[in-house]
């Protein structure tokens, strides 16, 4: 129920809104049975220039474009825990530096606040970013192309000093 | 390994709890061998009403309700960077405003804070109040029903005052 | 596109990061269409006790490595909106105590600042904590073993002060 709001499922007349709507349910399962379903795994380095956030949308995409898979679900999982995932917008890049001075406000690199300050100082703020942002993101896709919305891109944040080699696994499951 | 506490995987009196347990695994592969494996995307749109969090839960299901997938992953994504989702408490509305009053205290819509002021001083507070939740939302189905908990609300969180249009793709994948 | 750093998709000497790129196409899809695509549910019941950081990667580990699904998507899903999921390192247990740390000042057991407080002073704060963190997680699996980075670990966030009885649903889809 929408509280102050209203609600539509895609009407009839956008039937490229509804995959399941747009074809007559017979063809539906025809088509799926003779593609079948397949997956894919690929794996990205980044080699980021420290703290920020590194945009890999294109690289994500160029990926996707290759695939036997044409419509299903992508998987974005990072390999760490000092450095996260998030989708954020891609227009403004004021957006993105916004975004970097409030998380570095809300978790001071103060090694007296914290116990683990053994890596450094930036370390255990980085693991606290990483808590409150994305290990991981998934992302429907139809004709080989993220459901993204107009402004929206995916990032890799970097919440370490240091220059350092970024791992993500990819995945890719549909028909 | 669980410090200070105990994890069960669940036991054989509850077989519904475990579906690859509930049947002889024989039996487990020719079920889904028959079914095959099969997707549906759809599109939901929300008219929201300014800002403030928006059950989406009942739309969503319904949705499942009529696929043909009856077990699988249901994905629900928005294609937004200043509304997010979130899956909260659905019985105390108190819940809900409390949660709005926390992040708005968090993050103060105040442009003196930030760059990125163009489009309003709500516009990058929304940014980090999406940055802060969540942009997917992944749950597990059984016989076409989110595997939800019994307090468990999907809501679409809007971080802008006017009200807008907003745009969820919805993905499943399953037997 | 990488802002400031460098994105490499694996080269051919690292076959064994990229599934598509190591076998020949046909070889791919007649792996795949003999194998079928499977999934499996399961449930998972932690005794918590109390706030905390719980780790179940190895419950999950375990039960992975039973599935006749190899390759795929493992998701993992808390049925609650007072305790969370988190992925986090699993090598130093200070950073677990300082990321409890944190969240504990953000988010302070405070009834004055809450509408919401018939359930005790922690509850509320529960729900914020759990609102900042995941719900769910999704993780890329191959040979049945998740790809997880060599520091993390999975953890439920336990934001409750009283023991309690958790769920979790997982749920492994893939061929």
């Amino acid at each position: 129920m929408v509280r102050g709001g209203r609600m539509y499922s895609q009407p009839a007349c956008q039937p490229w809104h509804n995959h399941e709507a747009a074809l007559p349910r017979q063809d539906t399962r025809k088509r799926y049975s003779k593609r079948g379903m397949k997956q894919a795994h690929h794996h990205l380095t980044l080699h980021s220039g420290g703290q920020g956030l590194y945009e890999v949308t294109t690289e994500i995409a160029a990926w996707l474009d290759g695939q036997a898979v044409r419509d299903g679900l992508l998987t974005v999982f990072i390999q760490h825990t000092s450095a996260s995932l998030l989708i954020q917008e891609n227009a403004d890049h004021d957006v993105l530096r916004d975004i970097e001075t409030f998380f570095a406000k809300l978790v001071p690199e103060d090694s007296a606040l914290y116990r683990h300050t053994a890596e450094g100082d930036d370390d255990m703020p980085a693991h606290i970013k990483g808590a409150l942002t994305q290990t991981h993101l998934s992302i429907p896709v139809r004709d080989r192309r993220m459901q993204l919305g107009q402004w929206q891109g995916i990032y890799v944040f970097e919440h370490r000093r240091a220059r350092d080699e970024r791992h993500l696994a990819l995945h890719m499951i549909g028909g």
